[in-house]
Order: C-alpha cells, then structure tokens, then sequence
C-alpha cells in the first residue's frame, strides 16, 4: 500500500513540476549550442568575489551589458556582488577589439571565443556584439553544485549561422505595452536573437504617436499607442542587448485603424471605426489617388527619422480587394492603365511606395505578397505562406527571410518549429549563391488570441527552438537533446522577467477564486489548444473578448502529455522498463481519479465550467488507458466489442473541448491498438 | 488502497496549495473588516461592460485612482475594461464631496460609504481618501461565481480607529530599490494603511541623494541611494494612493555612513568606512560642537523640503555612548555643563535637534528614547521598547504610536501582532483624554534579513493583521477569521504584483537548481525561522552575506504546521472528526517519506546540503506522530521507556537546524504526551 502511494504521489510531482536536466550533466544544456565547444577539468566557483572586468575597447554599452549581468547572475544566484571588500580575485575578464557600428548593421561580426577555466574566465570578440552574446553564455552555464554555484571550465567558439535572427511581435491587434516588449527583448537577447520586427498597424490598431498625422493614434488606438519617446527608449533598450528594430506599418492592407482618423486614404465610402472582429477585413488604401502617395511620402519621412534600422517593413500582406472591386473610380483607373488584376494593381503601390521608402535611405521588406519579376533585387521578402516562397525569392534574386514554419501563435510543438531549415525542403535545392541571399527567419507572434499576461507563455520557450535553428549548425537537430535542453532555459527565463511560467499559475488561481487549484493543474498539464487558427471558428472572438480560459493559461504544448507519449511509444515498442511502466500507471490513475476532486471546483466558477465534459473525458480515457495498460502487461487480448466501444469513445474525445485538446488521446489509441493486436 | 492514496494525495495538494475561504461565504472576506456592513440581496456582475464614473467632485488623483481600480480589477478578471462599445450600464458612481488636503494631513477625514445593489453601485466621501479606501473594500468584494464576476449586494459605513497607520522599511541596512517600495504602497493602500515610514539612514548606509553635501550618498552608500527626483516619485506615487510619507534621518547614532564623507561630524577620531556588520555600533554625532547644528541646520534645510509631511522622524534610539566616553572633549563638555551621563547629553542634543526641525516648520517624531520630561508637546514618541512606553508618553502629553509588538522582523505569528492593541495592556488604563493621544502604530521592517527579492514575503500578508488592528473597531479580534481572511487577501495581493508568494517559489528553484522542488517544498512547508534576533548569534552575517537559503525563502510563519497543530489539539481534545483523524495521518506520512526523495537533491546543492540534518528530522519526528496517532486512536498506552525516548528525540528536534525550526515537533510532543496520559 506505502509504496502505491508513494510512486503515486511520485509521479504527482512529476506532473506538477516537471522533472529538468540535472544542470550537472557532462555537456552543459546550452541554447542555442555554439558552433565549437571543449569541456575543461574542473569548474570557476562564482561567490561574492566574482567580478567583472573590461580590458581593451570599452563604451557604455559594455558597461551597461556588465551591470546587467552582474544583476542576472544575482538573481539566478542570490548573491550581491561588488560590495563585499574581501572579495577574492576570481574574475571575469572581457576584450573587445573594438566598437560595434552606431545603429546596428545586418551581416556585423556576432562572434565571441569565452574560455573558462578553474582559476578565471576570458571573453573575447572583435565587437561589443559578441560580448553581449558571450555573457549570455556565461549565464547559461551558471549552475549550483555541491560546492557552491560555478560555470565548467570549457572553451567555446562560436558565431551564428544566419545573420537574421528575430522575432515578430503584432501589437496591432491586443496592445503590447513597453514592459512586455522589453521583457521580451531580455528574452530575445537570453538566446541571442538579434531583430526585434514590431508589427505596428492593424485594422484593430494603429499604435504609433503620430506627429505629422495625430489622428491615426488618436483615433485609430482606443488610446492604446507608443509615444515616439516609449519609441526611443524601447530601440535603445534593444541596441542595449544587440537587437535592431525593424518597424512594420502594414499597407495597402490591414490598414481600417488609419482610415478612421484618416478616411481619403481609403477606397471605400467609410465612415471607418477600429475594427473588433478577426479575419481578413476589406478596407484598403486607395493607390489610384496621389494624395495618397503625398500622405504616405510624409508619413514616412516622420516614421523613418524615428526608427533607425537600415530596414524598413511595409507589410504588403493579405489584400481581398474587395473595396477595388467595388470603387468605379478604382476600376476605371485599372482599365486605363491596363492592370489586369488587384495583383497588379497592388504591385503598383508597392513599386511606388519602394520608392519612397528608398527617397527616405531605407531598404524595404515585405511579406511575399511584395514579390514581383521587377521587384528590386535590394527589397527583402519575409516569407509566410508556404514553404516554396523563400526558394522562390532567393532564384530571383532577392534576399529572403523564413517565417513560414515558424508561426509561434499556431500551437504547433516546439519540435515541429525546430527543425524547419531556411535551408532544407526546397531551399536545399538552392545554388551556393541563392543561398547566400537567405538571411535568416523571424518567428511571428500574431496577438488575435495573446494579451499582456499570457504572450510569454505562447513565445517561450518554443522560441528558444527557432533561435537554436538559426544560430547553430545545421547538423544540430537533435529533438530529444533539444527538449532536454529547453526545459533548462525555461527556468533560467525567470531570472529575466519573464512570465511564461508564472502567469498560468496566476490564471489558474483566477479560474478557482483561490480554492485548491491542483486538480485543475492536473487537467491544464494534459490539454493543449488545437494547432492553427481552428480557434476562432468554434466562438466567436474580438478584440475585447476576455482571454481568461483554460485554453489561454495552457502552454501551447503539453510537457506532460508529450512525455507521455513517449512512454506509451517504449511500452508498445516493448521496450519500457519497469519503472516506466509504472510511471504510465500513475499517471493514468491520477487522472481518472482528477475528475472527482476537480468537478466541485468547476461547478463554483463560470470561467470553467465549460471544463466540466473536459474533466470527465479525461477520467474515461485514462481508465480505458489502465485497461489497456493491464491487458498488456498479462498479454491478454481484450473482447473485439470492447476494443470497439473504447476506440470510439477515444475517438470522440478527440474533439476539443472548450477550445482545449485532451492530449493523453494519442497516446491512450496506441495502447488500446497494441492490446488490440498482441 | 486507493483510498488511502486518494487521501494522501488530497493531503499532498492541500499542502502545496493550501486551502483557502471559498470566496461565495456568506460573510465576505474584506481586512481589514469596516465598521459596519449589511449584507444585501443578489449580486452585481461584473463583465466588459463595468464602467466607473466620477461624479460630482473630482482632481486628478480621483481619475488615476479609477485607472488603477480598473487595472487591478482586470488583472484580478482578466477581463478588459472601457473597450467594448456594446458595454452595459452596469456601473460604479463615486462620488466626492470635496478635495482632500494639497499634503496629506494627519486626521483627515477617510470614511466612506459604499452601497452595491445587483443593479448598480455607489461610493460616497467627504473626499478621496475616503474614495481610495472604498475602491479598495470593493475590489475585495471581488469574486468568481457560477454567474462569473461579481461583488455580493451589500452596504459599508466605514472609518479607521486610528488615524495613524504605517509601515516602515529600513532602507538602511539592505537598499530597497524604488520598485519594492512602490509595490508595498500598493501592498499599503490595499490595506488602508496611511503612513510610510522610510528609514533612510543607517550605519550600513545613507540612501538619499543630498545636493547640500553630497559625500553623504557618494561616500555612505555603495551608491545604493535614492535620487531626489526618486524620492519625489516616491512621495507622488504615496499620494495618489492616500498615503503620507514620513522620512527617518537616525541621529545621533546609528551614523556611520554619516562620517565616511564628514567625519567631524562624529565623536570619535575616525576614519569611518560604511559598517558592514550587524547590531548597535559605538559612532555618533558629536553633540557638543557648534559646527554640528550647524551642519544638521543645512542638512534638515534640504530634506524637510525634500519631504513635504508636517512630521520629520530624527531616529534618537540606540546610542551606547562609547564615543562619547571615550571622547575627552566630550567628557570635559559633560562637567562643564553639568551632564550626569550620556542620556543627559542625548537630550540636551534632542531639544536643540527639535528646534532646528521646528523652525524648519516640521513636527519631530522619534523613537523612545527622545521623551525626556521637558520634551515639547507636539513631539511624536514612536514606542518600540516595551510595552510601557506608550502609556508613558501619552501620560506625559506627548502624542504616541505603537511598534512594540508589531515588529515583523522578528518572525512572530500574525495571531501575535493581530492582538497587540495600542489601547490594550496599560493603554487600557489611560485616561480618555490620554487615549486621544494614542495616535495609532507602525509595522516595522528592520532590513537585516531582507534583501528586495524577499522582503515582501516578510511583510506580507502578516502586515494586512497590523493594519486591521489600526483601522477596524477594538472589538474585532477573531484569531480564526482572521487567519480565513487574511488567507484570502494575500492570494489578492499577487494582483498588486508583491512577490511574497512567488518569491519563495523562485527562491526553491534556485537552491534545487532547476531539478523537482516539490520535496523541497514539503520540508519548507513546516519549517520556519526562530522567533527574535537569535538569528545573528548563530551565524557571522555581514551587509553582503547572500540571503539566499530556505531560511531566506520560507514565510516567517508556517501556515502549514499551523494548521497540522490545530488538528493535533483537536485529537487530543477527542474532538477530531474521522477526516481530521486522516488528514493528520496523511500530512505525517507525507513528511515521514520525504526525507528519501529530498537527501538526493540536497547533496548536490550547497545552498541545501545544510538541510540534510533537518529532512531527516522531520522525517523522525513524523514517525514518532504516527506511532502516536496509532497509539491514541487504539487507546494503547505506549511503553515508558518508548515515551521518554521518543520525548527526549522530540527535544532534541526542538533546536534550530539551519536557522530553522521544525514546526511540526510541538504538535508531536503534544499527540505523545496525550498518548501516554491515557
């Protein structure tokens, strides 16, 4: 009986904290894995002594990176350091060559060499950028031992595979506010992603104080905009940790926000108000009309002062053109001058709004919308739709970036993302100098289903994954190693803010109003959204709908019911031991056993009481899971009619439920179709 | 079987996520508890369509008071306000009659009136204090029902008791960055506290930026200081929040930092360097120079203009006059003078101090130690000495706050604060006229053991006790309500972003390194530090020591072994339900069997290993509770010799390990006394 339970309660913690690499493996769980590393003998004990010190090129962006650290590695390690006056000389040394260009420049040497052994630590680049790197290193390594916390002694070499490394934030459709861009740009920099593309402008926003035309923030935000200072401090704030800041102003499309200030600049009738719904909306700016090009030309000069970058998004996505079709002075115009379709009628407006664009020293990119046979070779293309774009820009010339595969706000699990290769599928077919023009990926953050509070949790640490990707050789692919590693990284994330795993916590203490949330842990541990955008055809969202479910708490990816699945694989393969088998048991038992204890929660609380099918399915399928379980291990072959009636309740709870997959599904049909065949 | 483990497992999660008031009770769970409510009929809902409106007076602070009640109110619901333009009428109207002073005066009025129906609700006041204390009482209401949010229908008449209601923060001995105190106002206004006591001077550093004489901070301050312009954000940030902010500058000791950049300030010969050790340090001002008044005349000149409050705390405690003895000058100044010792000499500094803060048009507040016969009237006396002080003072016509016994540094449970009542114990024999004096008290926050990432755990929820003894009649003193409420309240303040909560999660991750915490969180759940200042003896602590061990993460009381030993005095009172019954049988299994899954952990983590002796305690004095419970239930008197070695183990276990006490014991020892009486 003792030692049921005390497997039971084992597993129980398990579940509720997962179990991670111990950090005192032989190869330290890295992310992304640098290019070269050697393990040395021994480690650099890290106490109160532990300094800092900057020889040879400095500049105050060293100096900041330096403090920074030094509070990072305080938080990470509880230890203040620079005050204790006996401090022993264990140090750190950094050497920069010298500076790194005033606004950062794509293609600057990232590299660093970090050499630690027991009695100091060396970090050199010929830049400040890959200092910044190499001091993100040095965290990673950090680890607590018997005697205290330390980094190995190792020696690493590295740079990055691809110059382009970012990720795409939309504020357009929920606001994101200073503090969450900022944490995330700490994330950013944690695994060393280098742009930060701030989508800016949607139908359901425009966010940017305007001073040239007021009336696109002061209208078109519900008061929900960046001040051009908030602007500023937010691209020093990235220069500071060695990230560009590509802005994103969407057009002709995506674009309702600006035409409730600003009307003429559309092509249908208005009046025009923000628009509430998702989907892809008609509004469009008219490109028939130079008032138009006048409006643009002086909103560019104004946005261009503000944000530095060389680069400069225009978007260029996702035209229906049904207000072309329907505005006869459009039409007339398209027959006069001989375009054919809204295809080309767009074409146009992108050709003159490049342009502009350039008349203002800027390079444009845009989604492969922009793409045409006499689009200049210097436009970058930011490839979405479909895995034969990027190949596609590359042959013509262009340099391209990959997004398509990693759209971060489709749940799709992190190993999906991490091994889409810029460069595998078609772009492998690509001759050495196509593929040079491939500069990198963005993973995108659409916010139709994010707010502030729960954005962390859909770009970390998934994320982590693209960045890996990017930064590594390509022969660097291994899954399990990957997960392995991004359960660490996860946890050393809290050290920078971010709120990835704190914030289902606090929504589920919301769901309960405070009673025991644990049942209610142990069902969000198993479920995950649907992948793509399924979501907003089973209800109906908009802008101000509440994102306070069980769905919006999850992470988009089940530890748990990934784990699992696993262990279903190795008990069918016939290759589980004993204790894995036990561990399948438990968990199993849990959850049927979860329904009970959770139900009284569920019928006090409106926010979960759609769970109340949810809770119930996933103690039916953990008990046919047990049944299954137990037919295996006596080689029994269960009754035809059994198996039946149990493979069709499994089918049918895979239908999600309140948004929300029962992801123990999968894993219990391969049991019950192995217990089927034996 | 499996009931048992269903039990154990019920126990396991009531341990890591303790069992809270649900929130539909009848009586709602406000602290602290007004002074009148009714309860009414039906409830008002609360959806995207809540509004509040101003009506009648209004100034700024009351329309950044409704900004930050509708953020709370969404972080609390997750549900965004003020954007759905089909939003009902549901609504809350406030209504002021008229401003509150420019700077807070002490006894302004702070009653308000708040009437909530299932249609609408109404607050009323004379002015906005009375306003922010009433946003807060509802956002208490708060709750999540079947019908989704809502606050119940009820009507409040409310007032405080006192009018003097602080806490203070020794930024002193550890730094306390700007964003911990601005998150412990917002801990302050959720509580109706109206003082913040900011001690901002200490041997171990001076944390103000002074332009008059700037080696106070450039040299007394590792560079750990407030910048004016912080301050004055501070003070800004106080108000709009209903609360005063009375600086401390300590003198004549507890100096040192003082004279690391103005050494004849100080009566010995110096140099000074910043202290870095702990307990009372012989420096002081010099109180027979001239050149000292003139000094402090300069230096009260910049701060009480820095500090607009009428009140200006001058410290005046602790001074062993060692300096002074040692000081020939000093001793001839003493005989010429006709000072009979050090006191004589402090008072005579005091009453020239006093008039330079008087005709600096400040009121001076000090500790004890400054009432001296010829004290003048309106001096403030801050009694933390005993239990005497205060009536004292109030006898001799001074007006008085209470601290002693509201101490929070010292680890007490919040039962023990709760019922210090500044009217109680010789308060209780003052006179009506001296009782008007009793201006009210102050929690305390002495920063030896505390850093910024835990000090919110020290003051919170514990403090939210104090602050109900300050505002709610004499009569409220239900230890058991208040330990349901204040339950209820602290899982609120997570959604005014204090960290007592999630600190101690961040903190066991830490020490674990990443690996499962939940063992960790087993022993950290019934353990918690000694009682006083025993901590300092058993260790060398210094101003940079990390504070980075369970003693540093657990809460100063444990909720847990509060609870297991109200069980224990229920059993062997035979009042035990057969459920009670189990749940101490299950808590005392869970804490037998988790010495075998924590020792792996803590032998790879320094941080931890001291542990090992603890674990393995609670593991041996859990056995001996079962052995006990087992014996008691079957009515067995155990064997003598059994009792008295078990008693004598149960001693043993009783000292500190690590700097903490295993909790559990007293409640063993009791259910082992109550088996062998029977």
């Amino acid at each position: 009986m003792k030692a049921n339970c005390l497997s039971f309660c084992f597993v129980l913690f398990a579940l509720l904290f997962p179990v991670t690499l111990s950090s005192q493996s032989s190869s330290p769980p890295l992310m992304p894995m640098p290019s070269h590393l050697t393990m040395g003998e021994g480690q650099l004990i890290i106490d109160g002594g532990f300094s800092v010190q900057i020889n040879g090129y400095t500049e105050p962006r060293l100096v900041a990176a330096r403090e920074r650290f030094l509070a990072t590695l305080s938080r990470e390690t509880g230890i203040p350091f620079g005050i204790d006056p006996q401090a022993t000389a264990t140090t750190l040394i950094i050497k920069a060559v010298g500076p790194s260009e005033e606004v950062q420049r794509l293609g600057e040497d990232e590299s660093y060499h970090l050499a630690i052994t027991a009695a100091q630590a060396e970090l050199s680049a010929k830049n400040p950028l890959g200092i910044l790197h190499g001091l993100q290193t040095f965290l990673q390594l950090v680890r607590i031992t018997p005697q205290g916390f330390s980094v190995p002694a190792i020696t690493i070499d590295d740079q990055p595979r691809f110059q382009w490394r970012g990720l795409m934030i939309d504020a357009g459709r929920h606001f994101m506010p200073v503090d969450v861009i900022e944490r995330n740009l700490d994330g950013m920099e944690a695994v060393k992603l280098n742009v930060f593309h701030w989508h800016l402008s949607e139908n359901q926003g425009f966010r940017v104080e305007s001073r040239t035309f007021p009336l696109l923030h002061e209208k078109g935000s519900n008061g929900l905009y960046y001040t051009q200072q908030q602007i500023r401090d937010v691209i020093r704030y990235a220069h500071e940790r060695g990230i560009r800041v590509v802005p994103e102003f969407d057009m002709p499309c995506h674009t309702t926000a600006w035409f409730v200030g600003y009307p003429n600049l559309a092509s249908g009738p208005g009046p025009y108000k923000i628009e509430e719904a998702w989907g892809i909306m008609d509004p469009a700016m008219d490109p028939t009309r130079e008032s138009t090009y006048q409006f643009l030309d002086r909103f560019l000069g104004e946005m261009t002062a503000l944000f530095p970058d060389a680069y400069f998004h225009i978007g260029g996505d996702e035209c229906n053109g049904k207000e072309w079709d329907a505005n006869p002075k459009v039409q007339t115009y398209m027959r006069q001058h001989g375009l054919k379709d809204n295809a080309a009628l767009q074409s146009q407006f992108t050709a003159r709004l490049q342009k502009l664009v350039a008349a203002h020293h800027k390079i444009m990119e845009g989604w492969d919308e922009v793409l045409q046979p006499d689009t200049p070779r210097d436009v970058v293309i930011q490839s979405w739709r479909g895995p034969t774009g990027l190949a596609a820009a590359a042959r013509q010339g262009n340099r391209v970036l990959l997004s398509n595969g990693y759209y971060i706000d489709l749940n799709q699990p992190a190993s999906y993302h991490y091994l889409v290769d810029p460069l595998g599928g078609e772009g492998s077919s690509l001759t050495a100098e196509q593929k040079a023009l491939v500069l990198g990926g963005e993973a995108t953050m659409w916010s139709e289903f994010v707010t502030p509070e729960n954005i962390d949790s859909r770009i970390w640490p998934r994320t982590a994954a693209i960045a890996e990707r990017l930064w590594s050789p390509q022969e660097v692919r291994d899954v399990p190693s990957m997960y392995q590693r991004l359960a660490v990284l996860s946890q050393k994330l809290d050290s920078y803010d971010l709120q990835h795993r704190t914030s289902t916590t606090f929504m589920l203490r919301r769901m309960t109003g405070g009673v025991d949330t644990a049942p209610l842990k142990v069902l969000a541990s198993v479920v995950q959204p649907p992948e793509g955008y399924v979501r907003g055809s089973l209800k109906e969202y908009r802008t101000f709908t509440p994102l306070n479910r069980l769905v919006d708490a999850v992470p988009p990816e089940s530890e748990t019911a990934r784990q699992f699945n696993e262990l279903a694989r190795l008990i069918v393969a016939g290759n589980a031991s004993p204790l894995q088998w036990q561990q399948a048991r438990d968990w199993l038992a849990l959850w049927r056993d979860n329904d009970a204890k959770l139900q009284p929660t569920l019928q006090q609380s409106e926010l979960i009481a759609e769970l109340i099918p949810l809770s119930h399915s996933l103690s039916q399928v953990a008990s046919i899971g047990l049944q299954a379980l137990n037919d295996l291990q006596a080689h029994r072959h269960p009754d035809d009619v059994t198996i039946q009636a149990n493979l069709q309740t499994l089918k049918a709870a895979e239908k999600p439920v309140a948004v929300l997959l029962n992801m123990t599904v999968p894993s219990v049909e391969l049991l019950v179709n192995a217990s089927a065949k034996q």
